[in-house]
């Protein structure tokens, strides 16, 4: 399953540090297993450096995350996979820093990926190493957004595509990836009992797995967001950069994006991160806060933010690391504040995220409480996923209804002279 | 409400022909009134081509459509709009154009936009106008993409945005606005009753107006996908474009993008240009086919594709003067082929669109089969909102259903060996 021209250099178990060639290992380090064993990629940078300079990056044309190819595990840009997936907008909002009490604040909008979602930059990756090894099946176990995007691209790229879901997951979440004409399988059984099943499957039948952690490639397409902040803010990174955490994937992925651009001499220093949980599914926080460098128990989740409703987080070893390396924290919020967050994304900036989207802004709120982000710093907050993923908890978000008035002006004058009482 | 610095020449009654200065006149001809008399926006085309050149568009980094600001009536960049509206990406799909049968088939989606739909043009455009024009309020008539694009837009503005729907009109619909702040009003009655009351209410209240067709500026930001096209063609635009339409401002927009690039030189030829309306609401489709330059009779509109069920298209002028000058037609579909047309965006180009969105694909295959267009012909398709818009009509789409299975390998193994039957 090994790629032509491979870019990588080695990979490294997150645990024990062993190395490994690049196809000596599918997954995970066979010693530490798929729950300690995670792996990071890495590559020669010294001789990427000398390709890969702000002057060259400067004269690209390409608006997708693919103008990072030297740094990515893909021997070519995948022409097949039309959709253009990264180089999101990065918005300044200057109201919106001045209420929180930082010297500039940066909303990034991974909302506007094909799938309306900042997995599709993962996926993307994903798809494109399951085609140049020659496969013909990928598979995942996911209800969200991890699922539809990876729908979105193998549908592109002709490859079969099998997802695993818990029964009962909801008929709107399974929309998009039955249109996208996915092999849906509904397992009798948990979340967690799926993501088995699909591991066993990928194993047995010989797919492609484009599952969270376990991949060790899914992080190097995440990690294109961190990359694109740096090019948008002219290689100046933040102070500070928040984002919500379920897996863990994320929060590791932006991480070795600094990592890499540091280690490439195309940015100085790096941002501190932060990793924000829902309170009802904060188990991550609770490592943190332990200084334990692994969650070791599993939690019953419980938050409306269901793209982060995780209780046993498979990324885990990559993300404390990430925030303790960068000096920065996991912290947690209510439901409410992630709701406070979604209307003021939404009215400021006029961003509609998903809840989990939402989290990240909501973090940085308390964190500017809690004095983590000082007022000369510059923050970016990414927003993860459009709004459009979960209208039924932006409905519960919105505090304000629709007015009843009749069908005649005098009707409406009455309404805006402040007469008509609530509809 | 006349800006400072106009950029726009004159404007001409679409009737008549009466030659208004620019703030003569707010909306529509004072002779033709609004069903008949929406105007047209005329630039300095003499003098701007001296600035607006393809060398001049290249060295352009900006990813929006405020690239071409020069042909746009607005004047200067809105630093306060933040959100990236345009620059949406055109997908080339060969094995759609061979099963097509017609040379290169390119989609542009627009559903990538900040809300979601291809509305974000103009109400950019229009909440700029407010803006410049130093009004406080904005109000519109709608219960889909044009609310909530405007609802997105004044909320960055810190506008208050007043949105009036009939009564009745879905919860879901109404959560995005709600989120952006805007102010529903439930109006006891139709829409065109909604419609009506709002455009009393912009003349008594001195509100701005952001309704389709009556304010000609809202075309001005509709016509960026076709210079967009263009663009992304290299200046050699395609023989057909294919549009769904509903009431007509899209189709009347995109032909005068490509009017003006042609006046201003920067391309040498114009295309065909079709609009493809649902069977069940296909006024306009009626009116070309008799060879009325305008829409007489209202019809009872009904269909799926929400977002085009228009019973009296308020820019009909336009949109059968653009497809009669440009040589194309007006064309119907039924429900089911747009529901095709949907799994097919989805599968073979990898774009969940919503019912109206899929619609203009759905007639590019009716053309195909009826020789609309040729087998050396290039065609593009406009997909105009996103699927996720409209998640109950694309879980009908699907025809497939997830499939049940027990949590275990055997039992993967027997659906695997099709031994498992449909669950």
């Amino acid at each position: 399953m090994q790629t032509e021209k491979e870019r990588t250099d080695h990979l490294s178990c997150d645990t024990c540090g062993r190395r490994f060639e690049p196809g000596e290992v599918e997954m995970t380090c066979p010693d530490c297993g798929p729950g300690l064993g995670t792996l990071t990629v890495h590559y020669p940078y010294e001789a990427i450096a000398r390709e890969l300079t702000r002057e060259t990056l400067a004269s690209r044309g390409e608006p997708s995350h693919w103008r990072y190819l030297e740094i990515l595990p893909v021997s070519e840009r995948p022409g097949a996979l039309h959709p253009r997936v990264g180089w999101t907008p990065l918005y300044e909002l200057p109201a919106l820093a001045r209420s929180v009490g930082c010297a500039r604040l940066f909303v990034k909008d991974d909302g506007l990926n094909p799938s309306a979602s900042f997995k599709d930059r993962a996926s993307s990756v994903g798809v494109a190493r399951a085609l140049q090894a020659g496969q013909a099946v990928i598979s995942a176990a996911s209800t969200g957004n991890a699922a539809s995007s990876v729908s979105l691209f193998a549908a592109c790229a002709g490859l079969r595509c099998v997802i695993f879901v818990p029964q009962g997951a909801p008929e709107a979440k399974l929309a998009q990836l039955l249109m996208f004409g996915a092999e849906v399988l509904a397992v009798r059984g948990s979340y967690d009992q799926a993501f088995d099943l699909c591991l066993e499957a990928c194993g047995r039948q010989g797919w492609y797995c484009r599952n969270t952690a376990v991949n060790p490639y899914l992080g190097e397409g995440k990690k294109t967001a961190a990359l694109e902040i740096c090019e948008q803010l002219d290689f100046d990174p933040p102070d500070a950069v928040v984002v919500s955490v379920g897996d863990g994937c994320i929060i590791g992925g932006l991480w070795k994006g600094f990592c890499d651009f540091q280690r490439l001499g195309l940015i100085e220093r790096l941002p501190r991160v932060y990793g924000v949980q829902a309170a009802g599914a904060a188990p991550l926080v609770a490592a943190f806060e332990r200084g334990a460098r692994a969650v070791e128990q599993t939690v019953e989740a419980r938050t409306l933010a269901d793209s982060i409703c995780v209780g046993r987080p498979r990324d885990h070893i990559k993300a404390l690391r990430a925030v303790r390396e960068s000096g920065g924290a996991m912290l947690a919020v209510e439901d409410e504040e992630i709701l406070e967050a979604m209307r003021r994304l939404a009215r400021e900036a006029g961003v509609f995220a998903e809840p989990a989207g939402a989290t990240g802004f909501a973090g940085l709120c308390r964190m500017s409480r809690e004095g983590l982000v000082g007022r000369d710093e510059r923050a970016v907050v990414l927003v993860t996923g459009n709004g459009l993923k979960d209208v039924q908890t932006a409905i519960r978000a919105v505090e304000r209804k629709p007015q009843a008035i009749d069908a005649d002006l005098p009707a409406l004058e009455r309404y805006l002279a402040g007469l008509v009482p609530g509809g």
